[in-house]
């Protein structure tokens, strides 16, 4: 297949890869997202996920020319540019030189009743999101499900700290999350710091359930807790304020699944 | 009291902070470790922390003059530093311009055999150790157990990730990390990833237990494994290799504790 070569950083290719390695709006609009380095291509590539473009340093030509062979039959368009531009579109301090321009899944997941599931209410900080979504896929969650106002799951920070696993577990993003959820027909158990609410402990998970956890400074809104079929907690001791909110996830998620 | 100015880069103080703040073998040496920001400083004041020297910025005065006046209080020394100074001494990219130099608890806490505790082998990094203490007061936890090559606790990383909390949870150092578990009286319980160990769930944990975590890359060592009573795992489904140590700790202490 044939490789381009770009030298130019005002390449439309090279503005485009800024674009989505910044900005969410970005990637929104042109439907695209980045995946960077060899082992999130890797693990896209055995996810069936094609690379729309594929863009690679002349060292890491050199470097992972073995790899590097299996990847370009799983690109569409290939392209070669100079270490130095490759600086300039990398999202990390050493890169390896190698990122896929890939489209971004459509929004088709659709949700099982008899699913159990994690759902997350203007979730922030994109190592939670990761964090929460490999746990969820270790613990055989169904699916992370997301308020529109929710961190992007396509930015290079949350794909970084899911280790991939966004690529692979069904990500679905709710317009109206609070209606949405209630109108799913999953039972919906509302995660609260309140020592007054029901302990996570005397929950008996049935199929067709989802965990809602919320903002990592907030909680969760009001209006989310009124429309929830039940408020839980963890029992805390101790002066902790609260547990962060990937830890929460994880020991709400564990008692879900288990 | 008498606030002294200092100005100068070569001064003494300033060499010291500067190597506290890099160096564990520094603190190691000098028995003494760094506090820096408003909130860590008064998290350690309501623990009864004396701060053996307080630093502060020019700027810092300024801005939290009603506050650092409880500090002074609880200080032996205090300096005024210019905020160019402060920059060089601060972990931080953009310092609220206090520091407090603190005297390294004596490692006098006991392993009391009636407690739940959990055990580090070879942690390495210390936004984890962090995490974990934060969980653990969470929970109520009765102490954090660490070998010697772990990451130190005094470091700012881990107290910073550790929101304060491992200034107020008893942390045992063990030099002979496994036949002094071995020897504590403690129920020892080390979580690996192995299908055909233990699950968790089946565990009934009594009181005088010890669950034990290994190095985020290798796990825990072969001796640690042959030594304990009991090797126990959390479950796991599909593709996800192991779950992040923080996160198997967070999941573990929760099972032991409730």
């Amino acid at each position: 297949m044939e490789i381009k070569v770009i030298t130019s950083k005002d390449n439309p290719l090279i503005k485009l890869v800024c674009g989505l390695q910044t900005s969410a709006k970005s990637r929104k609009n042109e439907g695209l997202f980045v995946l960077e380095g060899l082992r999130i291509c890797d693990d896209a590539m055995s996810n069936s996920i094609r690379f729309d473009k594929l863009i690679i340093s002349n060292s890491a030509e050199e470097k992972h020319g073995e790899e590097l062979s299996a990847f370009y039959k799983n690109a569409n368009e290939i392209y070669k540019i100079p270490d130095s531009l490759f600086a300039k579109i990398s999202d990390t301090t050493s890169p390896q030189g190698i990122i896929a321009v890939v489209k971004t899944p459509e929004i088709s997941a659709k949700i099982s009743q008899n699913g159990r599931y994690i759902a997350l209410e203007n979730l922030n900080d994109p190592s939670n999101l990761g964090a929460i979504s490999r746990t969820a896929e270790a613990l055989g969650v169904s699916g992370i499900i997301l308020s529109s106002d929710s961190v992007d799951p396509y930015s290079p920070k949350s794909l970084r700290a899911s280790m991939g696993t966004l690529l692979r577990m069904p990500v679905i993003i709710l317009s109206d999350f609070v209606n949405d959820l209630k109108n799913s027909g999953l039972k919906t158990y509302a995660c609260v710091v309140d020592r007054d609410a029901k302990s996570i402990s005397d929950i008996k998970f049935s199929y067709g359930s989802v965990l809602i956890i919320g903002n990592e400074a907030n909680g969760l809104t009001d209006e989310m807790k009124a429309n929830s079929n039940e408020q839980i907690t963890i029992k805390m001791c101790g002066k902790a304020e609260s547990l962060n909110a990937a830890t929460a996830a994880a020991i709400s998620m564990w008692e879900m699944m288990k």
